[in-house]
């Protein structure tokens, strides 16, 4: 159920995604969810928010690559793939949730806080083995991700992975030290 | 209706909005949805995101400075006032609609792309009087917006304006031209 709740939420969003829907999409008892999800839609929403981080997170560590700037090409790579497959019904469900819903549920919240926590760390985590100082890492990280999630916001938009092929020309930039930043 | 309706997808998104909440939000007498706006939810959303692409093209007109740098730096740090004045309610409706329900219709689908494409235009305007050739300025116009884009999220995700801080900090380097593109 957690993994069709996160499907549904990629797609269409928490507030389109019924409890019905979840039930006849998962072939599951409808009776289940209240006993294993006491909170209903709102706590199997936030845990699939929190599986699908755990999801991306596992996708971002498959591209692992010596440089943070190859990961980042590969794992941008693989999302536009990902994007042209599905006919771009596919979103970032993380950050479908955060626009249309976090603020109405401190669970949902919390649990999108997370995620965007566990994904920018895990970005920073190869920056820093790049040589980039803590502080610097998380603050590219926020840039590169940032920057992830708007490109597929467009590519959704204009239906086209363009958007996403043009940040990975623009990750050498991104990605550059300034003199004063060089540590290696 | 249509400046309700903007505000409703801007806060909660399309699935959420409904007729009745339009109607009772504007003060309007529910039999004229269908008179004003005979393609009924859909329409009234399409010609919502048009009219929000509109404003937020005269928010970005408003911060025109000498410089693309200058004027960016003004538009995400009004970007980040309004998101703290709201506590974070507010987003990019655009955003919103293109992740939960841009492939559901066409319509809004086609409201969705041209209020990116409006968008990315003006902020590629300035990038070309800066002095960038027309498809490197389009490539960077897209970057940056994708990076406000992506930043709000994290805003939004971690209710903070931290993420459009450090943004306004990268500007310097995400506008910056290498030797081969300098043309003045």
């Amino acid at each position: 159920m957690v993994t069709t709740t996160a499907k549904l939420l990629r797609r269409q969003g928490y507030h389109a995604t019924g409890l019905n829907q979840i039930v006849a999409e998962a072939e599951a008892p409808k009776g289940s969810i209240y006993f294993h999800f006491p909170g209903g839609k709102e706590q199997l929403a936030a845990e699939a928010i929190t599986a699908s981080a755990d999801y991306i997170d596992r996708a971002l560590r498959t591209c692992e690559r010596p440089t943070a700037r190859e990961a980042l090409d590969e794992y941008i790579a693989k999302t536009a793939s990902l994007l042209e497959r599905t006919k771009y019904a596919d979103g970032c469900p993380i950050a479908t949730v955060v626009l249309e819903a976090s603020l109405t549920s401190d669970v949902l919240g919390k649990a999108c806080a997370d995620a965007v926590e566990l994904l920018l760390s895990r970005v920073a985590s190869w920056l820093e083995a790049d040589g980039f100082s803590a502080a610097e890492a998380r603050q590219r990280a926020q840039l590169v991700y940032a920057a992830i999630e708007g490109s597929m916001i467009f590519a959704k938009a204009l239906r086209s992975t363009e958007p996403l092929t043009t940040l990975r020309g623009q990750l050498p930039q991104l990605l550059a030290r300034d003199g004063a930043e060089i540590s290696g």
